[in-house]
């Protein structure tokens, strides 16, 4: 039985490492298309905010460990351009121009996703850089220390341009950020979504919102410019981080079944719609336990248990995940950011009838000292009184509070069973009334 | 109608408020002993802990604004000495010596917990303070502020002792504990508790366990003496910390049925064995959701859940409580330990086939700075798989993180469920796999 992976980051690792565990006697054979395999991505921009780190760091098992300690017949430098479903085989070129083809009895497509790059002029300055893969974060790293930079310009404000954001404001950079659009974060309660600017702002970050690109040029010696209908912004570096996008490509031309946003189509066992193919992590989709619909939200924790879930299937332990609810936390400055489940226009959208409450309340007690503001937006639905979903923002006990209305999600919980839930009290932590429970509470009132 | 509340703390205040928003015209009687009302009573080591603030800064509510504001009759020091079912009537007598008598329509017990103190020669001494009343805590800053303390002896080693022992050593005290039991905190994992020891230690407090207590003496001018049959331990101060028992006395006398340890008993709607005689806050019992069994846990949010439930049951708008998970936290030095569900012995006695699982894992992502170890035992039923609780101890991310296994258990769910939670991710705030969901995989491997 030979089981192939393509793509050995956290879910294509995660399954072979499994997959060689469950079953040591399977040949695994992992396809990579880079040197780098197996590491903490997510902990880049906080690798970068400190120039004496090396990123190196975040590797979190070598590829001779697999190799050697977990049998895993692990490839770098080799890249896949086709799948053949019906010969089960897959076929590409090393680093190096050899061609290969090998074929599958199990395959699994972990190819992730990579940053989305603007069609802009002078997008391909080598002062533009973009964060997805350990390369990229090298590249910054190199840049930054090969060369002086005073000014950074960010496009886009997602998690990981505002991680980036603070990360290069620890270095000492003046930084801009600048997109099209209206709202800094557009699914976030307006409300909170305030907060956060103001964080952002008071850390000396210009925001610059609303604003169309135009080009990308060199100005002066080690400078460039950054044009658009509003100011011109001169740096020394530009980081794009307008989302990502599904490494979908391979499987399209398979013909294997797309999801949204071009991700690849799978069912609760992982199974594309081809049998024996497989896909896991940021590039494959995945059903929302509210909503009950397909949905593509590129997490890590996802990727990692659908690598296990695949290994789970391919090596005779059927398995089936339930869905995820959306959960999500980042860092912005001082300020926790997190979510779980739906807006009110993605409720609104999945056919829920929305009713929303935000409420502020304290990260600690009564009268005890350094407590500060805890924002709560909560959602429900009207007709069955369904818990649909939460946001906060706060400078403390926001980032493991998220966990209590996700579970709340996965049980499929009313606002009014919710509001039941014995949560933990003391004074360092919280209000008696935790302040889930008081947003809870204004919400049923709203129902 | 008349509804009358004897006590006004937490669950007394909290009824007596709602009562009158639901129902203004309702005549709302408050009976309290003391001049005390709606303080934060669990702040009161806080505020010890720094000799510079009042205990007055933890009152929430003065009397004024509950009998001018919401028309609450609210009599402090009126002492019920008597409850006559059948005339619907209570008795008792004020401060000045005057006897009173009020019928009610609906009645509300909420008269609290009183420290246990033990029945030891020198007890009485007037060095030797318990923490419960307002008027305790202002006893002992009192005590520290009018003399020189320097050390300080607590007997019992619970919550309330630990959080005393953090704030008399905040204020320069020497600190010893000691107890006739064998272990720190016979409820946690003693892996969990040698890390609770540990710390506690190294903040240079003196544990002394398994040590008969003989008696309390005066030494020397300001001085007293704890004998035990162990090391004579020299103090200016005594604090009594061995536990709280339920004031069921009155409730007693009356006939009312009562539950475990000598708590009121009542039912989900909060009602006691008599009609029309409610019970609410730290006197009265609770229904388990782990085990379905009547529960004593007496704790603030489950005392102010009540008082409302009780406000909405007189006025017209029945409801009931499903019940506790018995879920705590609390801070001990530098560390965060919380529980929530059953431990081992609880889920055995409870009639469960438990099996327990105790892991380490890290508060924050591989190789992101500041991570510090969180310890998580978790136990489930082998025969339904079902979740019974979790406890965890660390310097961050455990006060909140409990809540998510304290919603998993209100919603009944087994391990695998609680596997397949979508927990949140970023690297300041956990491994990608949160160390609950560590636990969660290591139990179902046991299972």
């Amino acid at each position: 039985m030979r089981f192939v992976v393509i793509g050995g980051d956290a879910a294509g690792m995660s399954a072979a490492s499994r997959a060689k565990r469950n079953a040591p006697d399977i040949d695994v054979v992992v396809l990579e298309q880079t040197q780098d395999v197996s590491y903490s991505a997510c902990g880049m921009p906080y690798t970068i905010a400190d120039g004496r780190r090396q990123l190196d760091e975040l590797v979190v098992r070598r590829a001779e460990v697999f190799r050697q300690k977990q049998g895993i017949d692990l490839r770098t430098g080799h890249c896949v351009e086709a799948i053949d479903p019906q010969a089960k085989q897959v076929s590409g070129i090393t680093h190096e121009g050899q061609r290969f083809e090998i074929g599958f009895d199990r395959l699994l497509i972990a190819t992730g996703a990579s940053p989305m790059i603007p069609d802009l002029p002078g997008a391909a300055l080598p002062a533009v850089k973009a964060l997805k893969s350990l390369a990229d974060g090298k590249a910054i790293q190199a840049w930054l220390a090969e060369r002086t930079v005073q000014r950074a310009v960010i496009l886009g404000m997602g998690y990981i341009a505002l991680e980036m954001c603070e990360a290069l404001r620890a270095r000492g950079l003046a930084v801009d950020m600048i997109k099209p659009g209206p709202v800094l974060l557009p699914w976030l309660h307006p409300d909170l979504t305030a907060v956060v600017r103001q964080e952002v702002e008071a850390n000396q970050v210009g925001i610059h919102l609303g604003r169309q690109l135009q080009r990308i040029e060199p100005a002066g010696e080690e400078g460039f410019k950054v044009l658009s209908d509003g100011p011109t912004l001169e740096c020394e570096l530009v980081l794009v981080a307008v989302g990502v996008a599904p490494n979908s490509q391979l499987a399209e031309k398979a013909g294997l079944q797309l999801g949204p946003q071009r991700s690849i189509h799978v069912d609760k066992g992982l199974m594309t719609s081809c049998e024996d193919i497989y896909s896991a992590g940021d590039c494959a989709d995945a059903v929302h336990v509210v909503t009950g619909r397909d949905v593509w939200i590129p997490l890590a924790l996802r990727a990692n248990r659908a690598g296990w879930a695949v290994a789970d299937n391919v090596t005779g332990r059927p398995v089936e995940l339930p869905g995820v609810a959306g959960t999500a936390v980042f860092k912005v400055f001082d300020l926790q950011v997190a979510r779980t489940g739906l807006n009110v226009s993605e409720a609104r959208e999945a056919g829920f009838d929305p009713v929303e409450t935000v409420i502020q309340s304290r990260s600690r007690a009564h009268a005890h000292p350094g407590a500060s503001t805890i924002h709560v937006q909560m959602v429900a639905d009207r007709r069955t009184g369904k818990l649909l979903g939460t946001q906060m923002v706060g400078r403390e006990g926001v980032a493991h509070r998220i966990n209590a209305p996700a579970v709340a999600l996965h049980a499929g919980m009313t606002v009014a069973d919710f509001i039941q839930c014995d949560l933990a009290y003391a004074p360092p932590f919280s209000p008696v009334w935790d302040p889930l429970l008081t947003a809870a509470n204004q919400l049923i009132k709203a129902l």
